[in-house]
């Protein structure tokens, strides 16, 4: 994917138990989850007594410069990047969300999508609760206040057991981090060790960054429990499965992550490799989309013995402030995110890699930019199969109108972006990328491992993501 | 008062009902009382459907640039200007509050101080309410929903009475505002009129920075409702006083404010005959502590027949992002908010006026700062009775310990701050300034008009301002 | 005046020598001298060895954060605010200049306009000059260059006879610190002793910012040179006459400057107690323009036995980036600068005092606001002459169309403004007010102290200030 | 390469000349061409009248907020884009220059380095010039000026002839845009047409990124001349000769961008090729250090037939104001740019491409990274000769001492960079893949195109880049 990227996932979460500079190396961490949210960035951290917080609209070195960092003291932190405040509330839906609460505050975060929250805040708005976000991650935290008398690892699982879909949670309190994950094991949850103390993060790539070392994914249904005394392991049910999303192979993870032991990069070579012989064809060059596809363009490239050319340029310069072309210039051939090397394509043919299609806008518009930059043929390959069904556990793949798959045959497709030809990976091959483990793979084939608790055709509609 | 204004209060409140470009002109009304607070400013509006907000930490010219306000479309809004953020949980604290409710979303913000917070906010934890920030002012909006099947003006009238201490609060709807002044009155709310819709606020000098023309004061135990069939008038409680908080006057609101009626330049100037009738001196010149003291010193001056100096000049330029000179360069005599006039000083007896004396550390720099000058003498003179007592209703007078007449009389105070003579307005004195009309003296006279819940010993020790 | 100050002066200068933190102190000196402009600020320091410099556009606090300063190290200084870059090539034009030479860096910041630029301007590039600015004080650099044997005071003595106008320059090199005036005396530029150091300014109430003491005002056609050996005097013309300008007293400076001896309050006070003698009036109240008019205000009020009372706030809180009201608004009564006090104007018989009058249009917006407020009669006084013709000594009179008394009789101008009376200070009041000394009057009475150069009608016209 | 890019040269250029929305095209292309400079940017207008400028400290983005940019009217532009400003009088050498004349405003921009730069400013000085920056350009300004009465165009061609060194020179009047290049063709520049008007850029990727089609690259001598009659060509030098740096192909220039015709990514990709056949090894994968070593790692990966992987993962997201990790946290392995791929990695023997070494302190981390990560063997390729002498064309290769290569064999460079092989590309095979074609390879064999004027050993010891 490119440009915008097409694709969006919510959130990735990061926590540190027991390590001076705790929100530096939270603050770091993020750094390295970044690709995760660029929108909202915030920490919580604990001195052992009191939580504080700081979080804003932007990304991490926007929201946290120097002198603000250093006001976060403490040992114990968790951090929380998001893709997007708009239509959301703006800074009241930045996570974490700290609690003010006699009993002792707490502060939660959440990467993921709760699919029955809408019946679960009218129940708690029905029992007298309030809600100052339209975040989901809220009703979580209300759920635990609930049972009063109960302990906090008791509330917390009997919470749990409320909610459905996908999530990786953190909740901090003074002296204790609290990480867990849905029964599905849709949303990846790392744990890594450094010195004496603990860190768990979306991505295992955020692992490396901080120097520590992985200990071992959380596992499905899990509360892992970490203060003083030491770390410990529970589960909220015992009806698990293993069905981590494949888009976070395909698209959102970080090449250098491993998430359940397989590398990112790998599989998306494997992808390619596997494209290669599902869909050859006979051409000059084979070129990716920049970052994401190149994985699987080297791979292709491997197995089909055709060289991997670098045929179009990503601007690294791009930021949040940066002024968008007019219609008028972008007519004139201005582009700014994207180039493709002219002498590099000029009379070849071409097979152009991706690693999915969403709507398809910016696919038809590589292939022009290609054509006029004179590639004499252009064979796009897409590195997993058809999107046909929307996403319910956190990724915006937006409703059925929006996927361009759901409606429209390889064929169809292959002429509304016009390319000479189009192929996409198959199931199978994927599986076989994949490892053959299971996963979650609703968006290809439309089996969603939970219930949906509303029609899949006004699923996602309110934008609330 | 001076430099950093030792004492502080909490908020500013300003609404529109029915009035195009309402964020606007509740931009410029919050900017009319940027004076009661300087640390976060927020505003919430209503385009009939749904509300949106935007709050920040800072000024109101810093939380809104024009392309902020633009998003705040409709035609009612509340705004609010909040004195501190620090020690209170920074932009969590800030207001107005937005609260999301599947009944209905509404917005909330104060201005004053609740007594029985503590004891409300325990009770409310014991039933499940769970709390985002500090403040007072959330109590309110937890109070309303638990009783959630009766009509909102019922539930706020129900949960008014738990309340007791100081607020003017605003309340806003999708299609309603709800303006409502405690039953003691300690906190001032007025209703103007402007084009066919209202406008509610602190201070009457937003009326006139908006063009609205002053219709009266919201009484006491008032709730005044304004929706589209018009404007109606209920109250929470028939057990009420008129016990505005005498510090209004002496120093919180803008001279071209009016209180209950009352012009504030006019009372102070008041302040300062009836002060130099009380405690008259042979002179050569009168000069104020700017600003506040300005009205009394020339109302001094008048009925002394004294002449008038402008003999300390305040610098306009100073900010938040100003550097402090270091200790070292102060002990230098580098200065940069308050300068002495040398050559109106120097060989001169002084009368220094002052609106009040809370910790006496400034007065003390004032009169070293006149002495080196070369102030022949220097006689100070404070239109208002000694502070002995702290306050509970808004007002940061601080714990017992930081008020100096709290344990000094005032030849004790005289000595420690170096003047000549020191005189303060009599208690009687300040009621006839006042046109003898009832008010708040807690802060002078230990008399509270309400219950305290506390010792006073511990109160406000929390820093919860 | 008001509002925006309708008048503008070029610039404030600030120079140290031999004092640690030489940054810092011109940082509050220049602070303390930020009425004189607020568009542009710099500063240039020496360590003895190298000339470092910041300037940029915005007041002295925006231009120089902490971090920023700390960065100036050294013991010598010069700085500058600006108070125009519109229209004058931005940050190019914010001085002070600092000229990389392989005879020796120096630096060079100036106050005050000259005539014959255009003139030296011509010659200077017919020799080979080039110029990056549009600002005369770069000529000065360019014309100690062309003698380039002489040593620097020669060049500097031979390099002003050539400049006729008004100034006020300060020159740093790493080891020494020139002072000149003008030999008209326009500009006022004094000296002060700070503990083994000197102090240079355009105004003292930035000596006593920095706790340094008055030494004595830099005469007309004297360079001052500071260097380790200590302070030497020396004269580059002793045609010199002793003219400073009346508009320093009567608007530009601030209240506790004090000028050739006489404090900057105290003659507009006296202004306005002449101005009472001279244009009595019956009335109830007598109130000013603030800030610069309240001076003359109490003055008047003193002598004509009439209260003195605040019947305009000025609001405190304006900035750059304060959003104007739009038209609609302001037609509706939106005001943020400037606010009338209802209670105390209503029904009064006003005395409305101001400095002067340029354009007239903040006088006839005052008039009216004043009606509105329900004032019964309002009597204009101004404490000044008719400004009839424009400066050319660095004061932004405009040309003489914006002067509405260059082709209107006081009647005329009353009517305009529509107040119910109107008088001007005469010139005689005006010089007894200055203590009959010699000053430059010449926007009242046009008899210019130097050459023009060009046509009156055209001067000023290319707005370069 | 990698972390902060080792190698920096100065800057970038852009022109425009006969198109609407010059400054918007200028700021595209600048984007373009922001790899070659990032701490400053500027660009001046011409409306055809006036010469408008902005420049500043930052990156393209940061200096042109969309209200700057819109104040640039005109169809003639000029733009720079600076590596550094440190060291360099900051916002004072940023580009482009602006001189303000009576015979004609003018401004200018360079590429480059001019090596007589000191003796032209001496001979300059003597004469009277004086330079408000420490930048080389400047001097250019100077001399042109010095022949007053000739043309423009004779001043320019008469002013080069002084120039000895690298630059590529862009001069804009009020009509017309001059480009021109140094006669041993050490810098790029290439002109392009669009409508119907005329682009000139330091690289081709720049005339993409705007939707122009390239016409030819400006020759060595070259001065081309754009008004509204046409284009023209004229030679201030036929002493010419066609030495390109040959770091433009290795690193620095952006792989889309075609430099005489060749493209950057091929020649890398020919430079990895030629590389594995010089110096084969055994292994199990090839990795290239993101971003400018990946081209030469895939061609080396396709003539080995090795596969060619993602080990080294470069963060997106860092920029000015990340914080650096505290020396305790990067002992910890805390790190921000550059992530190695554990999966990737771990018990593999890797071939590490990078395209040069300088320093080889960023080489010694990448292999011990490396290493960390668990690599069985680490054998380092470089794909281009050893960097044996300093660069004084525009190259910040810093002073002998800097350079590893000057004083080390490369058994020696293996040993202290902890690599289990080492070896670089030959001259041959250098030349072999850039076509054959002449080159300036001084920084490889100390042949250098030019007299130096100074002795090597204090060759760019003075930090003026």
């Amino acid at each position: 994917m490119l440009y915008d990227r097409e694709l969006h996932e919510e959130c990735g979460v990061f926590g540190v138990f027991n390590l001076a500079n705790a929100s530096e190396l939270t603050y770091y961490g993020l750094h390295a989850l970044q690709h995760r949210g660029q929108e909202g960035a915030g920490i919580v951290v604990s001195d052992g007594e009191k939580l504080n917080s700081v979080k804003n609209e932007g990304s991490v070195r926007f929201v946290f410069p120097e002198s603000v960092l250093k006001k976060l003291q403490g040992n114990m932190a968790i951090g929380h990047v998001r893709y997007s405040t708009t239509g959301g509330g703006g800074i009241l839906n930045v996570q974490p969300f700290l609690f003010r609460h006699g009993e002792g505050d707490f502060a939660l975060c959440h990467n993921g999508n709760i699919v029955n929250s809408k019946e679960l805040r009218r129940n708690l708005e029905m029992k007298g609760s309030i809600f100052q976000s339209s975040s989901d991650s809220e009703i979580l935290a209300h759920l635990i206040k609930k049972d009063y008398r109960s302990t906090r690892l008791d509330a917390l699982k009997e919470a749990l057991i409320y909610l459905e879909g996908a999530f990786a949670f953190l909740v901090l309190t003074k002296d204790k981090l609290y990480a867990m994950r849905d029964r599905h094991g849709l949303r990846p949850l790392s744990i890594g060790k450094l010195d004496n103390g603990y860190v768990v993060t979306s991505e295992t790539c955020a692992l490396d960054a901080v120097g520590a070392t992985f200990v071992r994914d959380i596992e499905p249904g899990e509360i892992v429990i970490i203060d003083n005394n030491g770390i410990y392991s529970d589960f909220y049910s015992r009806d698990t499965e293993d069905k981590i999303c494949a888009m976070e192979y395909i698209y959102f993870s970080r090449p250098d992550s491993d998430l359940l032991g397989l590398n990112v990069h790998r599989s998306r070579k494997e992808c390619g490799r596997i494209l290669a012989r599902e869909a050859a064809v006979e051409a000059d060059i084979v070129i990716g989309v920049p970052d994401s596809s190149l994985s699987a363009a080297s791979g292709y490239a491997e197995a089909s013995k055709i060289p991997y050319e670098m045929g179009l340029i990503k601007n690294r310069y791009i930021g949040r402030t940066f002024i968008e072309p007019s219609q008028a210039l972008r007519e004139k051939g201005v582009k700014m995110k994207l180039s493709p090397v002219r002498s590099v394509i000029a009379g070849k043919r071409v097979i152009l890699i991706d690693d999915s299609i969403v709507r398809g806008t910016t696919s038809k518009k590589i292939v022009e930019m290609l054509r006029q930059m004179g590639a004499a043929e252009i064979h796009m390959r897409i590195a997993s199969p058809q999107i046909i069904s929307p996403c319910f556990y956190g990724v915006d793949t937006s409703t059925y109108e929006e996927l361009i798959s759901a409606f429209h045959s390889v064929e169809e497709v292959r002429q509304l972006i016009g390319a000479d030809s189009l192929a996409f990976l198959s199931m199978d091959g994927l599986k076989e990328a994949l490892g053959n483990r299971d996963f979650c793979h609703a968006c290809f084939t439309k089996h969603y491992p939970t219930h949906l608790y509303d029609l899949i055709e006004n699923a996602n509609k309110d934008g609330k993501f």
